[in-house]
């Protein structure tokens, strides 16, 4: 078996696509708002990522039946001027070790440049420790002129945030895309680390409709927004002290499934 | 040396055979299963597997000679009408990783493929964390034409029920015999999680006998499961309240090797 | 660079030679046994084995100058009737994962495979988790044969000692070994576990004396085993209690390192 | 995706250059001592090392824009009479494992071969786990010509100084670099291990500039010191008793990335 298996469901043709990825991690943000944006642009799975970096997990499914976890591609094609075709990497979960983290990436990124992608935007959350009522996104690029772009979108380039840099596969696309040639930037909505934060997923998908000229409505992650932060504001009301949060984002081995 | 190195002791020619895979798991339902299931009906092993995915260990016997850790397959031929020829996997421990569950599962799949093999069942224990007087059977499976068959059989799909999935070889034999096109059914005998658990065994056994159309005594295991009523009853009598149970099933990496 | 590496340093032909393995272990009981007798029958060294399986380490000596941590053959050809050829291999370390004890021990079967071997003697210790006066060695076989001509020489077959078998390079040479068609045997010094115990190295090597018609003298490690006696009874003396000792011979990956 | 890829970022012909290893360790020490040298003398970038072995990481600059963990190496012409050309290696990280510990630096000594380094200087800290005033700059060697060589320029060679010898990269260039008949020396700044440590690096360069014929000014180094000085000792004031210190040089799979 080979460590990483694309299996290809649907021969797509794509025109120029950008890469987004939004895999699990911090907050859940990347992937609250992948998963988001998939349903509302109605795009088409085309192929499904098996590998022994992932858990040997299935899930089981209401009516019985498993699917063995994953990572999934799915394409969407521009349908008006301005926009442009797009492939959305999502998934269950981001490689285990250091070596799958790799691995995944450059795997992904070998399709991803057959398929005539120079472009590439990750999400992630950006933990801050504390509840935050209006999350900003921050960003990285790999080049000036992708900050400078983002900068006038409204995305946030704040010195020392992140202070470590970016653990996992949303900074790994950037990294690994520079040694195929591809700009890319990386969009992190702030969250408190304490919750799933749909309102962080929010901002981020804001930014994303923006840059791809997507419009689409955001009510059900305004929805579920508000009902966790009715369970946030009973917890506070419990407890004046919150537990100690998690680590914003730190670099150790063990964190690397949770971190965007 | 092979990552996985499969000695064939014997050849065997099979007839559309049936894999039935019984690993060590929660409860040791699976094993106590298999094991007895290949006992019952007199199955012949054809073939042992070795690997660098188990522990680098020998067992030393009675008579002071050493077996290396090892998977190992029995082969039946179908004796009556409605029977099937069967192929039973079992062993002592399943891959330590993630990567080693992923190979060992592939592997064999590969020599079940080889051998005809169309349709799988797993067998597992499914932790309650609470003592379960009358074991009810679990499934899960890779369609609904499975699902409705194995219902009528008296298996019970329960929404949520394992919540997180199937972890290990149990779930491993239907997500990735579905990329060699086999049916499968994983079969879940109910167990505390706190014993070894012949009568949740027994009752994962009673299902299997009605699918395979096989008979045999079931009597040794229900012994076996008087005599671990026996303790868990004198530990009830001791201790008010058990210690906290293990996990149902959860997704650590520490627990692959102890979950069917 | 490869997995193992295998330098050999010195052209070498035997005569259907023994193969000696003594690694740190349980009580260093097998790498005592196995230095002090390359020493006694001065042994040359004719191959180093450095590997990836290794910590990245290297030793400091007096003078000042490195060696990098390594696994070592050496040779003896016999000198009277009724002696064999031997190669024996010492070390530094086990190799640290499972797969790195199956890969060590695989490749060093190889090349002693190649060099004529068709029997091997691996040294362990079998820790007690009490102080032991007078240690027995046990042993674990490939065949009753040899279990019967070991037997003879005072080897004690006990069952359930050891309770869950060899874990190791010492119980791995025997399981693998046999892949190769080797007979082999394991000598395991009994040991409390709490101390290096060359009075247990003793009692191992005066049974591979005998086994190989080898003869020399075990003043140095009995001078040893007497200081260890003095640190012993000082420390009963202070403590009535010890420590809880360590498992005797147990399953976790943590434990491989130190076990014999 | 290669395990280690090498990217050249120019092409540099240099005359039997020696190499000079300064990765992140104890005290920092190293990394401080080669990250300066290479400012200090302007040396120029000429390829970078991405791999498995680093964690799945970028960093974000104060711009906004991200670089992918590396490994670097520059290279330095002779300028004068008795100057050598010169390799420096630094970096972010060592090799995760003791695996990608091996392999980095295998691969670098690879490349180094080519280029005609016959000799190779690593720099590390040495833990002494209390504070060091005029921390001495310990050595290891490859022969005990060059230990005779580095004692007079007032390296000191002292026995279990340190005991369990060197672990990670400062250790391994010297063992396998033996394996390219390289001859190499370790210099170990003496440090607390509490604190980057800056006059442990300015002593181990003071040393290397009287090996290279090279000379620089250190004082930004000095500034540097003494701004730890005032932490320390005002943390002195507060605290009359520190906290444990770290292991000296321990043998841990988890410190590797640490130690230098």
């Amino acid at each position: 078996m080979d460590d990483v298996v694309v299996n290809i469901l649907k021969k797509v043709e794509l025109n120029n696509p950008v890469l987004v990825v939004g895999l699990p991690g911090l907050g859940n943000v990347a992937k609250l708002a992948a998963d988001y944006l998939k349903e509302a642009i109605n795009a088409t799975k085309f192929a499904t990522i098996y590998s022994k970096y992932f858990p040997p997990q299935v899930y089981v499914g209401d009516d019985g039946t498993i699917r063995m976890v994953s990572n999934d591609l799915y394409s969407y094609k521009a349908k008006k001027d301005g926009q442009r075709d797009i492939i959305i990497l999502v998934g269950d979960y981001q490689g285990l070790s250091p070596e799958g983290q790799y691995e995944l990436t450059d795997r992904v990124l070998q399709l991803a440049e057959k398929m005539g992608v120079k472009e590439v935007f990750t999400l992630a959350g950006f933990a801050q420790g504390h509840l935050v009522e209006n999350p900003r996104v921050l960003g990285a690029a790999t080049s000036k002129d992708r900050v400078e772009m983002m900068k006038k979108l409204g995305v946030v380039f704040s010195k020392n945030e992140p202070g470590s840099g970016l653990i996992g596969a949303s900074g790994l696309f950037l990294g690994i895309g520079q040694l195929y040639a591809m700009e890319s930037v990386c969009l992190m909505g702030e969250t408190s680390g304490y919750f799933v934060d749909p309102r962080s997923a929010e901002a981020v998908l804001r930014i994303l409709m923006s840059v791809l000229s997507l419009e689409f409505d955001l009510s059900d992650l305004e929805a579920k927004a508000h009902e966790i932060d009715k369970i946030a504001s009973r917890l506070r009301e419990t407890e004046t002290k919150l537990a100690p949060p998690q680590p914003e984002i730190t670099q150790t081995k063990e964190d690397l499934g949770y971190i965007g």
